[in-house]
């Protein structure tokens, strides 16, 4: 089978972009497969995009191209690399956007594959007119070294702040995602169990909220307004409610912060 | 052509998690087509899910797989089926969801395929670790007798309410959906043509909207103003207006009541 | 390769049309591959599906099928038509749809493919019922003439009002679209650059917005606050703002008005 390529972008659906970009994909590798990751990052939210690609790609299969343009940048001095790691490969904006990727698991490979013609090329979208065409380059299965030279991986760009913070009662943790369901992910992999949080605080918000965790395997156990934490599907802890929005009874939001208070008992 | 595998679920297009479903069916079944029925279904809402799954299958091709996945008890006791009718699968939580599909046309078979492995599985994501690995089986084509034992349909979960009451003065109906262009589609298959509404009442408000309904063949054959009732192309009765929400004129929401007077003159 | 369906509608992903479409059009061509375009088009509006479909098709190879289906009229007299163009398949109802496409470039043929069986057909959903059939006849390598009968391209109705009108003070211009990032697309090809604008309004706003406008390559460039106006990628000027909606500083929706005061120093 060809390979696969999965889409990550801030794109949205109301727009003829992301359709423009597979459109580019396939005049250049006609064969290819392809499959929408997730549109809808918030506008040039660059964490929550590396997130949902740290989350997300153990559960594609080994050769699968992933290109994710979410990108502040575009037309800018910024570089396009090209990661492989996990017998995947990565195309994104040098800006931070792979940092939880890298940050777990084995080894990896940087080549800088910003193409010469980039001048040339619309500067406005990227997607398109810079990544599509490379994406379909892997998928005809020109060898990544013919892509670009291979780069320090130290030279690539990082996100500060993604990691929990410990403190001595307990960790300030930040909210990296909140769900169509109202779950609220957390930067934290496992552990709180038996907690509570004493600051929950959005941006934009003034009132703390604070309440107690109830840790729980399923989101069906939780009594009904308990706000559970629970260890989810995306490889990290979740505040959470039944059938109900946790990140409306907590008021938080995307970037927002949770203090969580350990009771080892 | 391999077989087709069509997605229905209530997990919207914010988050990675219907993408997440696609990576897991093509690491199991890299031929698999996939086309998304709608991730759009109201989080938990299993009868709109029930309606969109008996409206739209019978415009998909015989063998086509169905993976319905509203599970508001994900990680709970219920049942995972599967449904062979109309010489298609459909994969779906034992919890009403295939209601509608199964109270009209020929015979069908139903087995529990629930995996014995899903203790192990992520607790909260079905339809990514049961869900996908069971559909790809079914791509793959694996024998439905492999999958699990056959059950008494009459075990099956169903959801009460779903039909309309005849009572004195007319029928009392149910708002199934209302649709992007705001017309409410009613759980009534056929007549009450040359009607009026009475009464339509939707959850939460109070006041009554009372109009006539003129029955019409096409959006576009009513008058500026005027609510029709037509036969339109979901296979039920819907209130509509040309180029208008009737949703918004009648105050209408999904699961809202509308009291038809027939007038059989 | 078999062709390239591309889908653009104003079906939003509320509702399974857009599924059924899908299903229809591969119960006719198992081996289609089909493309989202968008199917958030604002309902019923014709000249925003249009400039998508015109700003889009260049990305696509050579034979791909584009069905485009914003059909205020659905069941009523209008015709469905197929234009060939660009080495490109274009189906649409005979609404002003193609106007922008038609505009520029080379030679093309049109026909009339209304399907005689449109009477028997479901009346409220040809893009299901018409428009996917049709579709899967030109996958199927069906010789466009048999389709329908070749007409008078002058016949075709065409949409007023998408040209900018000079002035002895400048253009005055319209917002084709507002895209995701708050950025308005107006329907000037080029120029207007060293420029200011005098008046932006959007309908149902009374208060004109007067600001100066600055040229750039890119979005990046902009300092933070300024209005830039840019060649974007969509073959169009655009008004815009970096990392910041254009469209809610300047209070400008779809359809708005600009009238531009050119300075050419």
């Amino acid at each position: 089978m060809p390979r696969l390529v999965v889409l990550l972008t801030d794109f949205g659906h109301l727009d003829p972009y992301v359709g423009q970009m597979k459109g580019a994909l396939l005049s250049h590798a006609p064969e290819a497969r392809i499959v929408d990751l997730c549109h809808q990052v918030e506008p040039f939210n660059i964490l929550q995009a590396g997130f949902f690609l740290a989350a997300s790609h153990a559960h594609f299969p080994e050769g699968a191209v992933f290109a994710a343009v979410v990108d502040p940048g575009v037309g800018g001095d910024r570089r396009i690399v090209l990661v492989e790691k996990h017998h995947q490969f990565f195309l994104a904006p040098d800006n931070g956007l792979l940092t939880l990727l890298l940050l777990h698991g084995g080894p990896y490979l940087v080549r800088d594959v910003t193409p010469p013609w980039r001048r040339e090329a619309s500067a406005t979208f990227h997607g398109r007119d810079l990544f599509a065409p490379l994406a379909a380059r892997l998928v005809n299965d020109t060898p990544s070294w013919q892509l670009g030279e291979e780069i320090n991986p130290h030279s690539l760009h990082r996100l500060p702040g993604a990691d929990p913070v410990r403190t001595e009662e307990g960790i300030e943790a930040m909210v990296l995602h909140v769900d169509r369901f109202g779950n609220c992910l957390l930067n934290l992999e496992s552990e709180a169990f038996a907690a509570m949080i004493f600051k929950a605080k959005s941006p934009g918000l003034t009132a703390p909220t604070v309440c107690p965790l109830y840790p729980a395997l399923t989101y069906e156990r939780l009594e009904s307004g308990q706000v559970g934490i629970i260890k989810g599907s995306q490889g990290c802890l979740e505040l959470a409610m039944k059938q109900q929005s946790a990140a409306a009874a907590l008021k938080l939001a995307q970037g927002g912060a949770v203090s969580i208070r350990l009771d080892r008992r």
